[in-house]
Protein backbone atom coordinates (compact mmCIF):
# COMPACT_ATOMS: atom_id res chain seq x y z
CA UNK A 1 0.00 0.00 0.00
CA UNK A 2 1.88 3.92 -0.83
CA UNK A 3 1.95 5.95 1.33
CA UNK A 4 -1.55 8.11 1.30
CA UNK A 5 -5.07 7.30 1.68
CA UNK A 6 -8.17 9.05 1.05
CA UNK A 7 -10.12 8.15 3.94
CA UNK A 8 -13.62 9.93 4.46
CA UNK A 9 -13.58 13.36 2.40
CA UNK A 10 -9.28 13.67 2.17
CA UNK A 11 -6.14 12.39 1.95
CA UNK A 12 -3.37 11.45 4.85
CA UNK A 13 -0.74 9.70 5.61
CA UNK A 14 -1.71 5.80 5.76
CA UNK A 15 0.23 4.87 8.55
CA UNK A 16 -1.26 7.53 11.16
CA UNK A 17 -4.73 7.01 9.29
CA UNK A 18 -7.32 4.57 11.41
CA UNK A 19 -10.30 3.23 11.44
CA UNK A 20 -12.94 3.73 14.40
CA UNK A 21 -12.44 0.30 16.15
CA UNK A 22 -16.76 0.70 16.16
CA UNK A 23 -16.32 0.45 12.35
CA UNK A 24 -18.81 -2.47 10.87
CA UNK A 25 -16.76 -3.04 8.54
CA UNK A 26 -13.74 -4.46 10.83
CA UNK A 27 -16.09 -5.86 13.21
CA UNK A 28 -18.58 -7.43 10.82
CA UNK A 29 -17.81 -7.59 7.09
CA UNK A 30 -20.36 -5.05 6.24
CA UNK A 31 -19.47 -3.19 3.18
CA UNK A 32 -18.32 -3.45 -0.19
CA UNK A 33 -15.28 -2.66 -3.03
CA UNK A 34 -13.64 -2.42 -5.75
CA UNK A 35 -10.03 -2.96 -6.69
CA UNK A 36 -9.86 -0.78 -10.21
CA UNK A 37 -6.65 -0.21 -12.10
CA UNK A 38 -4.55 2.77 -12.79
CA UNK A 39 -3.16 3.09 -16.22
CA UNK A 40 -2.39 6.30 -18.34
CA UNK A 41 -3.85 8.65 -15.91
CA UNK A 42 -7.65 7.22 -15.44
CA UNK A 43 -9.01 4.33 -13.97
CA UNK A 44 -10.24 1.48 -16.67
CA UNK A 45 -13.82 0.95 -16.93
CA UNK A 46 -14.75 3.16 -13.98
CA UNK A 47 -17.72 3.31 -15.13
CA UNK A 48 -18.25 -0.59 -14.81
CA UNK A 49 -16.40 -0.64 -11.34
CA UNK A 50 -19.11 2.03 -9.93
CA UNK A 51 -21.96 0.72 -11.44
CA UNK A 52 -21.12 -2.84 -9.62
CA UNK A 53 -20.27 -0.65 -6.43
CA UNK A 54 -23.90 0.82 -6.12
CA UNK A 55 -25.54 -2.46 -7.26
CA UNK A 56 -23.53 -3.96 -4.50
CA UNK A 57 -24.61 -1.13 -1.70
CA UNK A 58 -28.15 -1.41 -2.70
CA UNK A 59 -28.22 -5.49 -2.28
CA UNK A 60 -26.41 -4.26 1.35
CA UNK A 61 -28.62 -1.16 1.97
CA UNK A 62 -25.58 1.27 2.18
CA UNK A 63 -26.06 4.99 0.88
CA UNK A 64 -23.00 5.87 -1.08
CA UNK A 65 -21.40 9.13 -1.91
CA UNK A 66 -22.04 10.78 -5.21
CA UNK A 67 -20.01 8.93 -8.12
CA UNK A 68 -18.25 11.69 -8.96
CA UNK A 69 -17.17 12.15 -5.20
CA UNK A 70 -15.49 8.51 -5.66
CA UNK A 71 -13.70 9.30 -8.89
CA UNK A 72 -12.09 12.17 -7.66
CA UNK A 73 -11.08 10.33 -4.32
CA UNK A 74 -9.48 7.62 -6.64
CA UNK A 75 -8.02 9.88 -9.40
CA UNK A 76 -6.57 12.28 -6.18
CA UNK A 77 -5.23 8.65 -4.27
CA UNK A 78 -3.62 7.56 -8.20
CA UNK A 79 -2.15 11.29 -8.64
CA UNK A 80 -0.94 11.83 -4.71
CA UNK A 81 0.72 8.51 -4.73
CA UNK A 82 2.79 8.93 -8.00
CA UNK A 83 0.85 6.36 -9.24
CA UNK A 84 1.52 5.19 -12.69
CA UNK A 85 0.42 1.57 -13.86
CA UNK A 86 -0.99 -0.34 -10.50
CA UNK A 87 -4.15 -0.77 -8.72
CA UNK A 88 -6.35 1.09 -6.51
CA UNK A 89 -8.44 -0.19 -4.15
CA UNK A 90 -12.00 1.79 -2.84
CA UNK A 91 -14.17 0.28 0.04
CA UNK A 92 -17.01 1.26 1.68
CA UNK A 93 -18.13 0.33 4.55
CA UNK A 94 -21.39 0.65 6.98
CA UNK A 95 -19.45 2.36 9.21
CA UNK A 96 -18.84 2.97 12.62
CA UNK A 97 -22.37 0.96 14.95
CA UNK A 98 -22.93 -0.16 18.01
CA UNK A 99 -22.84 -3.56 19.24
CA UNK A 100 -25.19 -6.09 17.61
CA UNK A 101 -26.31 -6.43 13.85
CA UNK A 102 -28.45 -3.78 13.35
CA UNK A 103 -27.16 -0.76 11.42
CA UNK A 104 -27.66 2.85 12.75
CA UNK A 105 -30.63 4.38 11.64
CA UNK A 106 -28.72 7.00 9.35
CA UNK A 107 -24.96 4.74 8.72
CA UNK A 108 -22.09 6.86 7.97
CA UNK A 109 -20.02 4.95 5.59
CA UNK A 110 -16.07 4.63 6.10
CA UNK A 111 -14.41 5.29 2.95
CA UNK A 112 -11.29 4.54 2.02
CA UNK A 113 -9.33 4.64 -1.42
CA UNK A 114 -5.67 2.98 -1.17
CA UNK A 115 -2.93 2.54 -3.99
CA UNK A 116 -0.36 0.01 -5.00
CA UNK A 117 1.91 -0.40 -7.98
CA UNK A 118 1.36 -2.90 -10.18
CA UNK A 119 3.66 -6.21 -9.18
CA UNK A 120 5.58 -8.22 -11.75
CA UNK A 121 3.65 -9.88 -14.49
CA UNK A 122 2.64 -13.16 -12.91
CA UNK A 123 3.63 -16.52 -14.34
CA UNK A 124 0.77 -18.60 -15.99
CA UNK A 125 -0.80 -20.39 -12.91
CA UNK A 126 -0.73 -23.86 -11.46
CA UNK A 127 -4.13 -23.91 -9.74
CA UNK A 128 -6.29 -26.68 -7.97
CA UNK A 129 -9.73 -27.33 -7.18
CA UNK A 130 -10.64 -26.06 -3.60
CA UNK A 131 -11.49 -28.82 -1.08
CA UNK A 132 -11.51 -27.05 1.65
CA UNK A 133 -14.46 -24.63 0.96
CA UNK A 134 -17.60 -24.27 -1.25
CA UNK A 135 -19.28 -21.07 -2.94
CA UNK A 136 -22.01 -20.38 -1.59
CA UNK A 137 -24.58 -19.68 -4.83
CA UNK A 138 -27.52 -18.71 -2.79
CA UNK A 139 -26.23 -16.00 -0.95
CA UNK A 140 -26.56 -12.36 -2.67
CA UNK A 141 -23.09 -12.06 -1.81
CA UNK A 142 -22.11 -13.91 -4.45
CA UNK A 143 -22.93 -11.12 -6.89
CA UNK A 144 -21.46 -8.16 -5.34
CA UNK A 145 -17.84 -7.66 -4.25
CA UNK A 146 -18.42 -7.50 -0.53
CA UNK A 147 -16.29 -7.51 2.46
CA UNK A 148 -16.73 -11.30 2.97
CA UNK A 149 -13.76 -12.64 1.38
CA UNK A 150 -12.84 -15.30 3.73
CA UNK A 151 -14.01 -18.11 1.99
CA UNK A 152 -11.69 -17.29 -1.02
CA UNK A 153 -8.82 -16.46 2.08
CA UNK A 154 -8.93 -20.40 3.11
CA UNK A 155 -9.17 -21.56 -0.75
CA UNK A 156 -6.16 -19.20 -1.61
CA UNK A 157 -4.41 -20.41 1.85
CA UNK A 158 -4.94 -24.38 0.46
CA UNK A 159 -3.67 -23.53 -3.00
CA UNK A 160 -0.65 -22.20 -1.40
CA UNK A 161 -0.11 -25.23 1.35
CA UNK A 162 -0.26 -27.30 -1.93
CA UNK A 163 2.25 -25.40 -3.94
CA UNK A 164 -0.54 -24.19 -6.45
CA UNK A 165 -0.67 -20.42 -7.67
CA UNK A 166 -4.36 -20.47 -7.12
CA UNK A 167 -7.60 -22.28 -6.53
CA UNK A 168 -11.17 -22.61 -8.17
CA UNK A 169 -14.15 -22.78 -5.94
CA UNK A 170 -17.09 -24.93 -6.57
CA UNK A 171 -20.43 -24.17 -5.64
CA UNK A 172 -22.37 -26.15 -3.14
CA UNK A 173 -23.91 -28.51 -6.06
CA UNK A 174 -20.31 -28.94 -7.64
CA UNK A 175 -20.19 -26.49 -10.53
CA UNK A 176 -16.80 -24.36 -11.27
CA UNK A 177 -17.76 -20.85 -9.74
CA UNK A 178 -14.81 -18.92 -9.75
CA UNK A 179 -10.92 -18.59 -8.67
CA UNK A 180 -10.28 -16.40 -5.56
CA UNK A 181 -10.09 -13.49 -6.78
CA UNK A 182 -10.46 -14.10 -10.49
CA UNK A 183 -13.21 -14.82 -13.39
CA UNK A 184 -12.23 -18.18 -14.70
CA UNK A 185 -12.63 -18.55 -18.67
CA UNK A 186 -12.52 -21.90 -20.50
CA UNK A 187 -12.03 -23.08 -23.99
CA UNK A 188 -14.39 -25.75 -24.59
CA UNK A 189 -15.15 -27.38 -27.43
CA UNK A 190 -13.92 -24.99 -29.65
CA UNK A 191 -15.77 -22.08 -27.50
CA UNK A 192 -14.76 -19.66 -25.07
CA UNK A 193 -17.11 -20.40 -21.74
CA UNK A 194 -17.45 -18.96 -18.38
CA UNK A 195 -19.63 -19.81 -15.32
CA UNK A 196 -23.02 -17.91 -15.40
CA UNK A 197 -23.31 -15.69 -12.61
CA UNK A 198 -26.00 -18.41 -11.30
CA UNK A 199 -23.25 -20.72 -10.54
CA UNK A 200 -22.05 -17.83 -7.70
CA UNK A 201 -19.73 -16.03 -10.64
CA UNK A 202 -19.16 -12.43 -9.77
CA UNK A 203 -19.70 -10.47 -12.52
CA UNK A 204 -16.46 -8.90 -12.93
CA UNK A 205 -15.58 -5.95 -15.54
CA UNK A 206 -13.32 -7.88 -17.38
CA UNK A 207 -15.44 -10.62 -17.49
CA UNK A 208 -18.30 -8.97 -18.84
CA UNK A 209 -15.36 -7.08 -21.38
CA UNK A 210 -13.94 -10.28 -22.68
CA UNK A 211 -17.26 -11.57 -23.46
CA UNK A 212 -18.32 -8.94 -25.59
CA UNK A 213 -15.15 -8.48 -27.24
CA UNK A 214 -14.40 -12.24 -27.47
CA UNK A 215 -17.47 -13.66 -28.25
CA UNK A 216 -17.56 -15.97 -25.37
CA UNK A 217 -20.82 -17.29 -23.37
CA UNK A 218 -21.82 -18.20 -20.10
CA UNK A 219 -21.84 -22.02 -19.46
CA UNK A 220 -22.53 -24.05 -16.74
CA UNK A 221 -19.05 -25.70 -15.75
CA UNK A 222 -18.34 -28.93 -14.12
CA UNK A 223 -14.85 -29.82 -13.08
CA UNK A 224 -14.73 -32.92 -15.64
CA UNK A 225 -15.20 -29.73 -18.24
CA UNK A 226 -12.14 -28.67 -17.17
CA UNK A 227 -10.06 -31.44 -17.76
CA UNK A 228 -10.82 -31.21 -21.33
CA UNK A 229 -10.72 -27.66 -21.74
CA UNK A 230 -8.16 -26.72 -24.38
CA UNK A 231 -7.23 -23.52 -22.70
CA UNK A 232 -7.91 -21.64 -19.30
CA UNK A 233 -7.10 -18.59 -18.15
CA UNK A 234 -7.98 -16.29 -15.29
CA UNK A 235 -9.39 -12.47 -15.11
CA UNK A 236 -9.43 -9.56 -13.12
CA UNK A 237 -9.87 -5.82 -13.03
CA UNK A 238 -5.81 -6.06 -13.18
CA UNK A 239 -4.79 -9.08 -15.25
CA UNK A 240 -5.41 -12.07 -17.53
CA UNK A 241 -3.20 -15.09 -16.64
CA UNK A 242 -3.40 -18.01 -18.36
CA UNK A 243 -3.84 -21.38 -16.10
CA UNK A 244 -1.49 -24.30 -17.35
CA UNK A 245 -2.56 -26.52 -15.02
CA UNK A 246 -5.33 -28.25 -12.70
CA UNK A 247 -4.68 -30.51 -9.93
CA UNK A 248 -1.40 -31.70 -11.78
CA UNK A 249 -2.90 -32.16 -14.77
CA UNK A 250 -1.76 -29.72 -18.02
CA UNK A 251 -4.39 -27.69 -19.84
CA UNK A 252 -4.12 -28.58 -23.40
CA UNK A 253 -0.60 -28.01 -24.67
CA UNK A 254 0.72 -26.94 -21.64
CA UNK A 255 0.98 -22.85 -22.55
CA UNK A 256 -1.02 -20.45 -23.42
CA UNK A 257 -3.32 -20.78 -26.45
CA UNK A 258 -4.97 -18.81 -28.87
CA UNK A 259 -8.32 -17.44 -27.27
CA UNK A 260 -5.77 -16.68 -24.40
CA UNK A 261 -3.34 -14.86 -26.49
CA UNK A 262 -6.50 -12.70 -27.85
CA UNK A 263 -7.52 -11.83 -24.38
CA UNK A 264 -4.04 -10.80 -23.12
CA UNK A 265 -3.98 -8.31 -26.62
CA UNK A 266 -7.54 -7.11 -24.62
CA UNK A 267 -6.09 -6.48 -21.43
CA UNK B 1 -19.67 0.64 23.32
CA UNK B 2 -18.16 1.52 26.39
CA UNK B 3 -15.52 4.47 26.84
CA UNK B 4 -12.56 2.36 26.79
CA UNK B 5 -10.94 -0.21 24.69
CA UNK B 6 -8.21 -2.68 24.94
CA UNK B 7 -6.13 -2.83 21.91
CA UNK B 8 -3.36 -4.54 20.65
CA UNK B 9 -1.63 -4.32 24.82
CA UNK B 10 -3.35 -1.98 26.35
CA UNK B 11 -6.27 0.43 27.08
CA UNK B 12 -6.97 3.41 25.56
CA UNK B 13 -9.90 5.88 24.90
CA UNK B 14 -12.10 4.29 21.92
CA UNK B 15 -13.08 7.36 20.24
CA UNK B 16 -8.71 8.10 18.99
CA UNK B 17 -8.61 4.10 18.86
CA UNK B 18 -7.79 3.47 15.59
CA UNK B 19 -7.65 0.33 13.03
CA UNK B 20 -5.03 0.36 10.36
CA UNK B 21 -6.54 1.09 6.97
CA UNK B 22 -4.36 -1.59 6.01
CA UNK B 23 -6.15 -4.31 8.53
CA UNK B 24 -7.32 -7.35 6.77
CA UNK B 25 -9.95 -7.53 9.05
CA UNK B 26 -11.47 -4.28 7.85
CA UNK B 27 -10.42 -5.05 3.54
CA UNK B 28 -11.10 -8.90 4.09
CA UNK B 29 -13.13 -10.11 7.12
CA UNK B 30 -10.34 -11.96 7.47
CA UNK B 31 -10.13 -12.73 11.40
CA UNK B 32 -12.69 -14.24 14.76
CA UNK B 33 -14.21 -13.18 17.56
CA UNK B 34 -15.95 -14.07 20.42
CA UNK B 35 -19.10 -11.87 22.32
CA UNK B 36 -18.56 -12.55 26.01
CA UNK B 37 -20.98 -12.34 28.93
CA UNK B 38 -19.18 -10.64 31.77
CA UNK B 39 -21.68 -10.97 35.39
CA UNK B 40 -20.44 -11.02 39.00
CA UNK B 41 -16.95 -10.09 37.96
CA UNK B 42 -16.25 -12.82 35.49
CA UNK B 43 -16.49 -13.83 32.04
CA UNK B 44 -19.74 -16.43 31.99
CA UNK B 45 -17.85 -19.44 30.12
CA UNK B 46 -14.36 -18.19 29.70
CA UNK B 47 -12.68 -21.33 28.83
CA UNK B 48 -15.08 -22.44 26.11
CA UNK B 49 -15.39 -19.50 24.61
CA UNK B 50 -11.34 -18.63 23.90
CA UNK B 51 -11.53 -22.82 23.24
CA UNK B 52 -13.95 -21.75 20.76
CA UNK B 53 -11.37 -18.76 19.53
CA UNK B 54 -8.59 -21.23 19.08
CA UNK B 55 -10.48 -23.79 16.53
CA UNK B 56 -11.61 -21.13 14.82
CA UNK B 57 -7.86 -19.36 14.33
CA UNK B 58 -6.82 -22.63 13.43
CA UNK B 59 -9.30 -22.73 11.10
CA UNK B 60 -7.26 -19.97 9.33
CA UNK B 61 -4.28 -20.34 10.26
CA UNK B 62 -3.95 -17.35 12.52
CA UNK B 63 -1.53 -17.30 15.49
CA UNK B 64 -3.69 -15.58 18.81
CA UNK B 65 -1.60 -14.60 22.17
CA UNK B 66 -1.82 -16.11 25.44
CA UNK B 67 -5.11 -17.33 26.89
CA UNK B 68 -4.13 -15.86 30.36
CA UNK B 69 -3.00 -12.57 28.00
CA UNK B 70 -6.83 -12.49 26.38
CA UNK B 71 -8.20 -13.28 29.73
CA UNK B 72 -6.59 -10.38 31.21
CA UNK B 73 -7.49 -8.12 27.94
CA UNK B 74 -11.08 -9.23 28.67
CA UNK B 75 -10.69 -8.47 32.76
CA UNK B 76 -9.02 -5.16 32.30
CA UNK B 77 -11.77 -3.77 29.83
CA UNK B 78 -14.93 -4.56 31.75
CA UNK B 79 -13.25 -3.50 35.37
CA UNK B 80 -11.86 -0.26 33.24
CA UNK B 81 -15.38 1.02 31.79
CA UNK B 82 -17.11 -0.54 35.46
CA UNK B 83 -18.47 -3.13 33.35
CA UNK B 84 -21.27 -4.76 36.09
CA UNK B 85 -22.93 -6.95 33.71
CA UNK B 86 -22.81 -6.75 29.87
CA UNK B 87 -21.03 -7.83 27.15
CA UNK B 88 -17.11 -7.83 26.02
CA UNK B 89 -16.37 -8.48 22.58
CA UNK B 90 -12.64 -10.20 21.29
CA UNK B 91 -11.47 -9.60 18.18
CA UNK B 92 -8.90 -11.14 16.47
CA UNK B 93 -8.18 -10.27 12.99
CA UNK B 94 -5.16 -11.29 11.19
CA UNK B 95 -3.78 -7.83 10.90
CA UNK B 96 -2.14 -5.34 8.16
CA UNK B 97 -1.70 -6.71 5.22
CA UNK B 98 -0.49 -5.76 1.54
CA UNK B 99 -2.98 -6.12 -1.22
CA UNK B 100 -4.52 -9.22 -2.42
CA UNK B 101 -5.33 -12.34 -0.23
CA UNK B 102 -2.46 -13.71 0.72
CA UNK B 103 -1.29 -13.22 4.04
CA UNK B 104 2.44 -12.01 4.84
CA UNK B 105 4.67 -14.46 6.26
CA UNK B 106 4.12 -13.87 9.70
CA UNK B 107 0.93 -12.34 10.65
CA UNK B 108 0.55 -9.28 13.38
CA UNK B 109 -3.05 -10.17 14.77
CA UNK B 110 -4.73 -6.87 15.51
CA UNK B 111 -6.75 -7.73 18.98
CA UNK B 112 -9.23 -5.23 20.47
CA UNK B 113 -11.91 -5.93 23.08
CA UNK B 114 -14.78 -3.62 23.72
CA UNK B 115 -17.57 -3.62 26.29
CA UNK B 116 -20.97 -2.68 25.87
CA UNK B 117 -23.19 -2.50 29.19
CA UNK B 118 -26.40 -5.11 28.46
CA UNK B 119 -29.58 -3.39 27.36
CA UNK B 120 -32.70 -4.36 28.53
CA UNK B 121 -34.06 -7.67 28.03
CA UNK B 122 -35.77 -8.56 24.81
CA UNK B 123 -38.94 -9.14 24.32
CA UNK B 124 -40.51 -12.55 22.99
CA UNK B 125 -39.69 -12.91 19.52
CA UNK B 126 -41.15 -13.00 16.45
CA UNK B 127 -39.20 -14.42 13.72
CA UNK B 128 -39.04 -15.24 9.49
CA UNK B 129 -37.36 -17.81 7.82
CA UNK B 130 -34.99 -15.73 5.84
CA UNK B 131 -35.38 -15.62 2.02
CA UNK B 132 -32.75 -13.22 0.88
CA UNK B 133 -29.65 -15.71 1.57
CA UNK B 134 -28.64 -19.26 3.09
CA UNK B 135 -26.26 -20.43 5.29
CA UNK B 136 -23.31 -22.22 3.69
CA UNK B 137 -22.73 -25.67 5.41
CA UNK B 138 -19.89 -26.48 2.87
CA UNK B 139 -17.83 -23.60 4.49
CA UNK B 140 -15.92 -24.40 7.62
CA UNK B 141 -17.20 -20.96 8.55
CA UNK B 142 -19.99 -21.81 9.21
CA UNK B 143 -18.66 -23.60 12.18
CA UNK B 144 -16.34 -20.91 13.79
CA UNK B 145 -16.88 -17.14 14.44
CA UNK B 146 -15.19 -14.98 11.70
CA UNK B 147 -15.76 -11.74 11.00
CA UNK B 148 -17.77 -12.90 7.26
CA UNK B 149 -21.18 -12.22 9.24
CA UNK B 150 -22.49 -10.10 6.11
CA UNK B 151 -25.13 -13.15 5.07
CA UNK B 152 -26.21 -12.67 8.95
CA UNK B 153 -27.05 -9.10 8.44
CA UNK B 154 -29.05 -9.21 5.33
CA UNK B 155 -30.88 -11.70 7.12
CA UNK B 156 -31.60 -9.25 10.15
CA UNK B 157 -32.45 -6.50 7.81
CA UNK B 158 -35.30 -8.96 5.96
CA UNK B 159 -36.68 -9.37 9.65
CA UNK B 160 -36.51 -5.79 10.31
CA UNK B 161 -38.10 -4.72 6.77
CA UNK B 162 -40.86 -7.70 7.34
CA UNK B 163 -40.75 -6.65 11.43
CA UNK B 164 -39.82 -9.68 12.86
CA UNK B 165 -37.52 -9.66 15.12
CA UNK B 166 -35.21 -12.32 13.65
CA UNK B 167 -34.12 -14.51 11.40
CA UNK B 168 -33.62 -18.10 10.44
CA UNK B 169 -31.58 -19.25 8.33
CA UNK B 170 -32.17 -22.92 6.19
CA UNK B 171 -28.81 -23.86 4.73
CA UNK B 172 -28.12 -24.76 0.75
CA UNK B 173 -30.41 -27.82 1.33
CA UNK B 174 -33.35 -26.29 3.30
CA UNK B 175 -32.69 -27.50 6.74
CA UNK B 176 -32.82 -24.85 9.81
CA UNK B 177 -29.70 -23.61 10.66
CA UNK B 178 -29.93 -21.16 13.11
CA UNK B 179 -30.96 -17.35 13.76
CA UNK B 180 -29.08 -14.19 12.21
CA UNK B 181 -26.65 -14.45 15.84
CA UNK B 182 -28.29 -16.99 18.08
CA UNK B 183 -28.42 -20.83 18.40
CA UNK B 184 -32.58 -22.52 17.90
CA UNK B 185 -33.79 -24.28 20.23
CA UNK B 186 -37.26 -26.50 19.51
CA UNK B 187 -39.25 -28.98 21.72
CA UNK B 188 -40.29 -31.37 19.47
CA UNK B 189 -42.10 -34.57 20.20
CA UNK B 190 -41.37 -33.93 23.53
CA UNK B 191 -37.59 -33.67 22.76
CA UNK B 192 -35.58 -30.61 23.21
CA UNK B 193 -33.58 -30.79 20.24
CA UNK B 194 -31.05 -28.02 18.35
CA UNK B 195 -29.70 -28.45 14.59
CA UNK B 196 -26.73 -30.27 14.38
CA UNK B 197 -23.10 -28.41 13.53
CA UNK B 198 -23.15 -30.27 9.81
CA UNK B 199 -26.27 -28.30 8.95
CA UNK B 200 -24.41 -25.25 9.60
CA UNK B 201 -24.62 -24.04 13.63
CA UNK B 202 -22.24 -22.37 14.88
CA UNK B 203 -21.22 -24.48 18.42
CA UNK B 204 -22.72 -21.94 20.79
CA UNK B 205 -21.29 -22.23 24.49
CA UNK B 206 -24.86 -21.76 25.89
CA UNK B 207 -25.98 -24.02 22.86
CA UNK B 208 -23.70 -26.64 24.40
CA UNK B 209 -24.01 -26.17 28.23
CA UNK B 210 -27.76 -26.22 27.64
CA UNK B 211 -27.61 -29.91 25.68
CA UNK B 212 -26.12 -31.04 28.91
CA UNK B 213 -28.05 -29.71 31.38
CA UNK B 214 -31.47 -30.10 30.15
CA UNK B 215 -30.89 -33.95 28.37
CA UNK B 216 -31.35 -32.00 24.30
CA UNK B 217 -30.00 -33.22 21.19
CA UNK B 218 -29.04 -32.97 17.74
CA UNK B 219 -31.73 -33.38 14.83
CA UNK B 220 -32.05 -31.90 11.39
CA UNK B 221 -35.14 -29.57 10.92
CA UNK B 222 -37.12 -28.90 8.60
CA UNK B 223 -39.20 -25.87 8.15
CA UNK B 224 -42.05 -27.73 8.30
CA UNK B 225 -41.25 -29.20 11.84
CA UNK B 226 -41.08 -25.42 13.45
CA UNK B 227 -44.28 -25.77 12.45
CA UNK B 228 -45.29 -28.48 14.90
CA UNK B 229 -42.87 -27.34 17.55
CA UNK B 230 -44.57 -26.66 21.09
CA UNK B 231 -41.63 -24.41 21.65
CA UNK B 232 -38.82 -22.04 20.32
CA UNK B 233 -36.45 -20.19 21.39
CA UNK B 234 -33.10 -18.69 20.73
CA UNK B 235 -29.79 -18.74 22.69
CA UNK B 236 -26.77 -16.66 22.52
CA UNK B 237 -23.95 -16.25 24.87
CA UNK B 238 -25.61 -12.94 26.11
CA UNK B 239 -29.26 -14.39 26.65
CA UNK B 240 -32.33 -16.76 26.07
CA UNK B 241 -35.15 -15.52 23.63
CA UNK B 242 -38.55 -17.13 23.36
CA UNK B 243 -39.77 -17.33 20.18
CA UNK B 244 -43.67 -17.09 19.84
CA UNK B 245 -44.34 -16.99 16.13
CA UNK B 246 -42.50 -18.11 12.97
CA UNK B 247 -43.45 -15.91 9.84
CA UNK B 248 -46.24 -15.28 11.51
CA UNK B 249 -47.58 -18.55 12.77
CA UNK B 250 -47.89 -18.50 16.39
CA UNK B 251 -45.59 -21.53 18.00
CA UNK B 252 -47.45 -23.81 20.54
CA UNK B 253 -49.95 -21.44 22.73
CA UNK B 254 -48.13 -18.53 21.96
CA UNK B 255 -46.65 -17.96 25.32
CA UNK B 256 -43.18 -19.31 26.23
CA UNK B 257 -43.69 -22.86 27.49
CA UNK B 258 -41.80 -25.34 30.03
CA UNK B 259 -38.45 -25.76 28.73
CA UNK B 260 -38.02 -22.56 27.21
CA UNK B 261 -38.28 -21.60 31.27
CA UNK B 262 -35.79 -24.19 32.33
CA UNK B 263 -33.51 -22.84 29.71
CA UNK B 264 -34.36 -19.37 31.44
CA UNK B 265 -33.61 -19.92 35.10
CA UNK B 266 -29.95 -21.78 33.67
CA UNK B 267 -29.18 -18.36 32.46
Amino acid sequence: MSGLVWLNGGLQAAASAGIAVSDRGFLLGDGVFETLRWRGGAVVRLEAHLARLARGAAVLGLPLPPPTTLAAALADTATANGLVDGALRLTVSAGPGVRGLPRPATPTPTVLVTAAPSGPALAPARVLIATVTRRNEHSPLSGIKSLAYLDQILARNEAAARDADDALLLNTVGHVACATAATLFAVLDGALVTPPLASGALPGTRRAALLAALGGEERILAPSDLRRATELFLTSSLMVRPVVAVDGQTVGEGRPGPVTAAALSQA
